[in-house]
C-alpha cells in the first residue's frame, strides 16, 4: 500500500498486529476479546460503543439468541452451495462486509487489508463515505490485489453514501464512485441527525470529503444549540433526495436503515433496488426496534420485490442463518471487520471471513438446507 | 440567596459543588454516579431510596426499556419543533422539573438554584409544600432572576400541594401561593399514607409548613400504631376534597398519582385539569405497576380531554418520547434535579436539563418526527 | 418455661439472642440477614434450604414480584380495618404464623416464645406436629400468657397435624390436641413422601411423637430402597383418610398444599372447612408450580364457599395484598417466625409480626381500600 | 477388564477416582462439580463444552425450569411403579443411559465400568459407535458382569450407530453389533456434519473404528474447506440410508436427533421403532430448539405408534418427570455418566443412576402418580 496512508495508532499505546492468526481465535467474538490490545482506548471505545445507555447494543445480540432453529434431518446435502447473487454479482455466502468508517482506527494499512482480504474470500466490501482512505485509492488497489491473486475479475466494491449537505456534494461523491468503478451505492439513512461522542484521534478524518463542509455529520447536543431549527436539521435528507438521487445514477440503489414496513413500502415506490434492515449497530439512537424483530413484517411488505439485507449484531454463522430464514437475502457484518484488522489484519480480516462462512455453511448442512431458497420461516421459532 | 439559607450538607462528610461541568458528564445517569461524593449519606439515601424492596424503583427504569422506538425515515424536519403549550405556557419542551421536597439536601442553595436553572432554560418548576425554602422566597427570587437573565416573562413556577389534616391549612397554602404567583396546583393525592423512613439531616424540614401539625405525612409503622384507626388514615384526603378545592381556586388543578383509567375518568368528573401519571418514583408504595404499563388504558379514558403528565424513571430523551408516544402531553424528572444540583448547583441543573432537551429533540428527529403531534403508538413497540 | 426444654444451640457456635431489637431491622428480610448469626451452620441450613436445586424457593418469591398492585386514589379510610374472621376467630389482619417445625432449632424457648409473641400480637399460630415442645405444655403456656397479658381469651392455637403410618397414632394427636384446647386441624397433605435431607442437629426431635414409629416422614432416598413398594409408599394418607378424619372430630378441618383445581374441588367434595394454597415453601418438590400462579383458578373453583389461605415466599404486607387480592382469605408466614426467634426471641417474633402487619395496612390504605372485602383482582396486574 | 485398556489421563493432572462415594454428592450436578478434579482440563473441557456460543447448553438447563408440576394430592401409591417396557425389556425406571464417546476421557475403565453399573441398576446403557472399548468386549463383559450379580439375564445393551461413509462399514457395524448380542440400534442422525472442536487427548480414540476412514466426524472448519462440495456433505446419510438400513436388520431402529414435527412423520413413515428428541446435548449446533419445546408437537404427530425418548439436560428425577408428563416414554442422560465415571468409576455411574431413579420415584409420588401411563400435559404447566 501507498506510504501516504499514515498510522492513527500510537504505537507507544498499543500492540503491534500480530503475523500469525492465534490457534485460540475460534469466532469472531475471540476477535473482539483480543482486538483492544492492538488499538488506542479512544479508538476502540469509538469502534466498541452504542448510543445512549447502550441498550440496542445489547439487544441487537440478544435478538439472535431468542430465535431458535428448527432443523430438518437426513435431507439430501449433495451439490449444495450457500451462494447467492446480488445485482448480477456472485456471492459464494450471503455475508457481505457493512460500510464502516474510518479503518485506520484499527490498522494503519485500514480499508486497503479489508478489502485486499474481501478479494481473497470474494466477499463483497461496502466502502463508507467515510473512509480513511480515498475511495480511488482502495478502488486502484483493488485491481492490483485482483490481478495478483489472478482472480477473472475484481471483487465488487459497493459505495456507502451519506448525503451532504449540500446535493452538488452528494453527487460529487456519486460520480467519483461510478468513475472508480463501484457497481452499487448503498444510502444510509439512518445517521443523518447524530450526536458527536468524541474528537477522533489523529487521523480519524474523512479522507472522501476534504473540502466539503461537515456539519451534516455533527451535532453538538451537550453545546448551545438545539437540534431543530439548526442547518443539521432543515438540511437532513428526505425520500425527495432519495428520487432526486434516482434520476442521478443507473448505478444500484441500496437504502441502509429501513425499520417499519412503511418505509419498506415508500422504498419500494421510490424505486429503490435493495433495502437493509438495520439499527445502524446501536450507534446512533439508543432503544430502537431491533432488526430482527422488524424483519419479518417488513419482508412480507416487500414480498420478494427487491433482496432484503440485515445488519446489526451478526457475529456467527447461525445469527446469519436465522436473518435469511425470516427473509433476509443476505447479512452484513461490521465491527468484526475492525477487530480482525487490528489484530492480524488483513489475514485477520480474511480469517474472520472465513470463519462466520464456514459457520453458516456448515449450520446450514446441519438444518438440513443445501441452498438459500429452500431456507423460510419454517425453520426458526421463537423462544418464549 | 438569604443568609438565613443555611446549608444542610457537613462540609467535613461531603464535598463541595464543583465549579465547572466535568467533560465526563454526558447524561443524566452520569450526575447520579457523581451525586453521593456531594452529599452527606444519609441525604444521599434519602434522595435514591425506594420503598420497600425497591422492586419499583427498579421497574421503573425497565419500562422504559421494553418499548422499543420505530423510526420513520427520510421525512422533513425543517421548521420542526420538541415546544408544547400547557396551560397556556410555552414550554421548549415537554420535559418539567417535578415536584421534589427539600433541595437543601443536595446544595445549600435549594430550590432558589433549581428555579435560576429553570429560568434559564425557560422550564416549568413545579416547587413542592416540602420545599426547603419558603414558596415566597422562591417566587420573589424568580422575579429576580427573570430579570436578571433579560427574561420577557417570569418562567411558570406551579405549586405542588400536600392536603394538610386541616382543609384551614390546606387552604392557607394555596392562597399563599396564589399571592406568589403560583399559576397552576399540582396535588398530589399517592402519598398521604406514606411510612416514614428516617429522620431527616438537619434542616430537612418543611419551610412552608411551620407552624403546622405534621401527622399527615408521617405514620411510625414501626411503632405501636397501626394505620387504620389513626388520625393519619381518617383525614386522608378524598374526592371530596378535590371538589371542595375546586371551589376554593381558579387555578388550573393536576391531580398526580394516577394509576387506574377509573381514577382516570373520576379526575375527568372533578373538573381536574390534567393529571400525572406516576408511581412517585416508587417511594411510597413497592410494587405499584409502573407509570409506562398504565399509560395507554389511561389515555384511551382521557381521551384527549385534558393533558396527561407521566413521571418515575425518566432519565433520557427517548425515555420521554416514549412516553409521549404512547398518550403523554410532557414528562416530569424528579431525582436528577437533586443529582446536578449536588454535583454543580445551578448550572448543574441547567446542564442537566439541557442535555435531556438535547437527546429528545436528537431522537424525535432520528424517528423522522418534527412536532410532538405527530407522536403516536405507532412509533413504540413493545419488546417480548 | 420449663427446664426440661433444653437449648439445640451449641453457644460455642452461635450468638445469643440480642436483648433489643437493632435499630436496623425494617423488614423481615432484615431478620433472615441476621439470622444465621444465631444459629448452628446446620440449623441454618435446614431452616433456610429447599428441596432440590432450590428453583421453588426463588420462584416462591418472584411470583409476588410479577403481579403489580393497581391503586385506586383518595378513597375514604375512615372505619378502615385489615381484620378478619376465620372460624369465628377474630383476627386483626389476615397474617397467620404457618406451622413450622422445631422452633428449638432457632431459640432454646422454641415454640413457647412463638406463642407468647403470637399472644401478645393476638395472631393465630398453627402448632406443628413436629414442634420442639408437646403440644400440651405449648397450649398450657399460651393460657398463662394470655393472662399475665391481660387478654380476655387464650389466642386461637390451631394444630397442625401430619398423619402417621398407623390412623391410631394420628387420631392419638387429634385427641390430645382436642383436649389442649387447640381449635382447628390444619392437615398437612404435601409431604408424606419426603426426602430426608440431613440428620438433625441435637435435640431437633419431634416431642409429639414419643413413642410412635417415624417411617413416614422420611425416606432414605440414597439408601438401596426405591420408593414404590415401600411402606412409605403404601402408608401415605389418601382422601379416604380425609374422609375418616372427618368422622372422628368436629374440629374445623384444612387441607395444606393444594395446587390443582381439580383438588380443590375434592376439598369441598370432602367437607373440609378451608383449603391452604402452598407448596410447602419449595421445601419438599422443586419445580412445583407457585401458590399465586395456582390460586386464581383455584379460587374460581372455590367460589366462596370456604376460606382460602396461602403461604409460601410471603416476605412484606404488599405479598399479602396481593394473595388475598387474588382469592385468598388470608395468608400464612413460616420461615421468618424462627428468624425473628432466633436473632431475638419472643420480642423478635413480636415486631416480625407487627412490621409484616403494618405493612399490609399501609399498603391497603395506600391502594384505597379500607376493608378485606373490597380487595378483588381488579387491584393486580400481571408485569410481562 | 482387559489390561489393554490403558488410561487416557495423566496421573500427574488428575486426581485419581475415589474408593467412596462423597456424602456431600446428593445429586447429579455435585457430580459435574467435582468431576473436572478427576480428568484432564482438555478431557473436562471436551465433555462439558456446548457447540458454539454454549447458548443451547445452557437453555437445555433452563428448557425444565420453565415447565412447573402440578400435583394431585392424597392419590392412592400403594402398589405404584415408575417402571416401563421398551422394546420389550423390562426398564425399573425410564431412564437410560444415553450413547457417550469415549468413557475412557473420564476413567480408564471406560465402558466397562459404566457398563457394570447399568447392569448393577438393570439400566439400558446405549453404546456409542465411538466408545473407547471395542463393542465385543463391552457385550463379552457384560455377560460376566450379569452372571457375578446373579442376574436372571444380561442387561439390555443397545448400539449407537454413525452411519459410515461407505454403507459396507456402517453395515460391518451393525453385524458385529448384532452378533455381540446388542438388542436395539439407535442412529444418531443430527451430528453427520459436525465441527472438529479439537484433538482429543491421548487415546480418545474411536476403538470400533480402526481401519475406517474418519471423514465422515470430523470437517475442519476453520482450514480452508467449506463444507458444501466436500464428501462430508456429500456422503451425509439420508432417508434413504435408513430405508436401506431397515432392509439389513431385524434389530428395532430408533431415530436420535429429531425436532421437528416433520421428521417425526417420516420417522413413522420410514418405518422406525422409536425416535429420541435430542438437540445432542447442545454439542453440534448452538441456538437449536430445545427438546423440551419441541416434544409436545412432536408427540402429537407420533400419537403414541412409537415410543419416544427426549435428551439434552436431563439432571434430576423432576426434569425427567417433566418431559414424561408432556410426552416421552422414557429420558436418557448423557454428560453425567462421565461426570459420575471420574469421580468414583463403576460405584460413582451405579449411584449416579440411583439417586436419579429414587429423585424420580420420589416426585412421581409426590405429584400423586403411581404409574407412567398416568402422567399427561395436566401434570405440568408453563411458568411465564
Amino acid at each position: 500500500m501507498s506510504e501516504s496512508h499514515h498510522s492513527i495508532n500510537d504505537p507507544a499505546e498499543a500492540a503491534a498486529p500480530l503475523k500469525l492468526i492465534p490457534p485460540d481465535i475460534r469466532s469472531l467474538e475471540d476477535y473482539a476479546r483480543r482486538a483492544p490490545a492492538h488499538m488506542t482506548p479512544s479508538a476502540w471505545e469509538h469502534i466498541r460503543s452504542g448510543a445512549g445507555a447502550e441498550l440496542s447494543l445489547r439487544q441487537n445480540r440478544e435478538q439472535f439468541d431468542c430465535q431458535l432453529l428448527v432443523p430438518r434431518r437426513l435431507q439430501s446435502l449433495a451439490g449444495g452451495s450457500a451462494a447467492t447473487t446480488l445485482f448480477g454479482y456472485h456471492h459464494a455466502a450471503p455475508i457481505l462486509l457493512a460500510p464502516v468508517a474510518y479503518h485506520q482506527l484499527a490498522h494503519r494499512e485500514g480499508e486497503i487489508a479489508t478489502m485486499q482480504a474481501a478479494t481473497a474470500l470474494e466477499t463483497t466490501m461496502v466502502v463508507s463515505t467515510l473512509s480513511s482512505i480515498p475511495l480511488e485509492d482502495i478502488a486502484r488497489a483493488a485491481h492490483a490485489a485482483s490481478q495478483a491473486m489472478e482472480r477473472d475479475r475484481t471483487p465488487p466494491l459497493w459505495f456507502q453514501l451519506y448525503f451532504q449537505a449540500d446535493r452538488g456534494h452528494s453527487l460529487e461523491l456519486v460520480r467519483r464512485a461510478e468513475a472508480a468503478g463501484y457497481c452499487v451505492l448503498m444510502v444510509t439513512i439512518d445517521a443523518a441527525i447524530k450526536r458527536s461522542e468524541f474528537a477522533l484521534p489523529e487521523g480519524g478524518e474523512a479522507a472522501n470529503l476534504r473540502g466539503m463542509p461537515r456539519c451534516v455529520q455533527n451535532s453538538a447536543a451537550s453545546g448551545g444549540q438545539i437540534v431543530f431549527g439548526t442547518a443539521l436539521a432543515d438540511a437532513a435528507p428526505t425520500w425527495d433526495d432519495i428520487a432526486w438521487l434516482r434520476k442521478q445514477t443507473s448505478l444500484p440503489i441500496i437504502l441502509k436503515g429501513i425499520l417499519s414496513p412503511a418505509d419498506a413500502r415508500k422504498a419500494l415506490d421510490h424505486g429503490v433496488d435493495a433495502i437493509v434492515v438495520s439499527n445502524h449497530g446501536g450507534r446512533v439512537t439508543d432503544g430502537l426496534i431491533t432488526p430482527m424483530k422488524a424483519l419479518a413484517p417488513i419482508a412480507r411488505i416487500i414480498d420478494g420485490k427487491c433482496p432484503i439485507l440485515l445488519d446489526s449484531g451478526v457475529r456467527t454463522g447461525t445469527d446469519a442463518l436465522k436473518a435469511i430464514a425470516l427473509g433476509a437475502s443476505a447479512v452484513m457484518i461490521g465491527r468484526p471487520q475492525l477487530h480482525a484488522l487490528a489484530v492480524a489484519g488483513m489475514a485477520g480480516v480474511a480469517h474472520m471471513l472465513h470463519m462466520i462462512r464456514a459457520e453458516f455453511e456448515l449450520a446450514m448442512a446441519q438444518i438440513g438446507v443445501k441452498s438459500l431458497d429452500e431456507l423460510g420461516p419454517d425453520y426458526v421459532t421463537y423462544s418464549d
